[in-house]
């Protein structure tokens, strides 16, 4: 049993340690698959496409935005994030530090970046930092935590 | 084997919701550790015993303060922590909402609360919400990531 369960978990790992000393433990299609999911939450917000951003969280995920409470559930989630009119984030890219698979959930850290265009013109630029809980759904990688906060410039 | 598993899995499972909507998943026995850790580090805060709360980091654990870069190492952490002579945390406690074991690693999420105390006698209160993934080390669940942010009054 021992050993069988271990041969398993070495059948399971998949290690990728690249220039940008980023991180990858797990199941290969699984990395694939959170990394295409952090590629599309991008997109989403720079879409201001707030249907796919909500729906990038479970039903019941969390968001621990800077000077708020927790904010829990996916309609709760979509309204904070909803720019104002005229807004809209012109640039988005999260830098995954590392990933590891742990189960059917995985931690994920690392940077995220963004520029805000305003409707006068004006943009400002912003980075932070990032914890994210994944959690397999239905076979789907979906956020359960995202918690982050800024780096001051 | 499946059967087997999924029977070693159900004997794993401890599952406490209390009154106050905490989750803990996972053996009974590792979630009382990281309770047990959890009440050890605010007593470290507020003994300002620097040495204790590096220590209850990962060799290699990171914390994410606010405006600041990601913090690695626990001599690095270990100065974070490191409050100005006078000033000193006079209360701190932290209630995690939801704590689930995954292996050799935990996800952690909930508020944390304190008063810092400054040697003109003056307070301030403070509270906030925070994400760790524990990690199991030598037996000792030890903080791997460690962030958080306020909540305003």
């Amino acid at each position: 049993m021992k050993l069988h369960r271990l041969i398993l978990f070495a059948s399971w790992l998949f290690v990728v340690s690249t220039g940008q000393a980023q991180t990858y433990i797990g199941d290969e299609r699984e990395i694939q698959q959170i990394l295409s999911e952090i590629r599309l939450f991008s997109e989403a917000v720079m879409a201001s496409d707030y249907d796919n951003i909500a729906n990038a969280y479970t039903t019941d995920g969390k968001i621990f935005p800077n000077n708020r409470e927790i904010i829990s559930g996916r309609d709760s989630i979509r309204a904070y994030w909803v720019l104002p009119e005229g807004v809209r984030t012109s640039y988005h890219h999260i830098t995954p530090l590392e990933i590891k698979i742990t189960g059917d959930e995985a931690y994920d850290y690392g940077y995220y970046e963004g520029t805000t265009l305003r409707a006068d013109g004006t943009e400002s630029h912003w980075r932070g930092k990032y914890v994210i809980i994944w959690r397999k759904v239905d076979e789907e990688w979906k956020i359960y935590l995202d918690i982050w906060n800024r780096i001051s410039d």
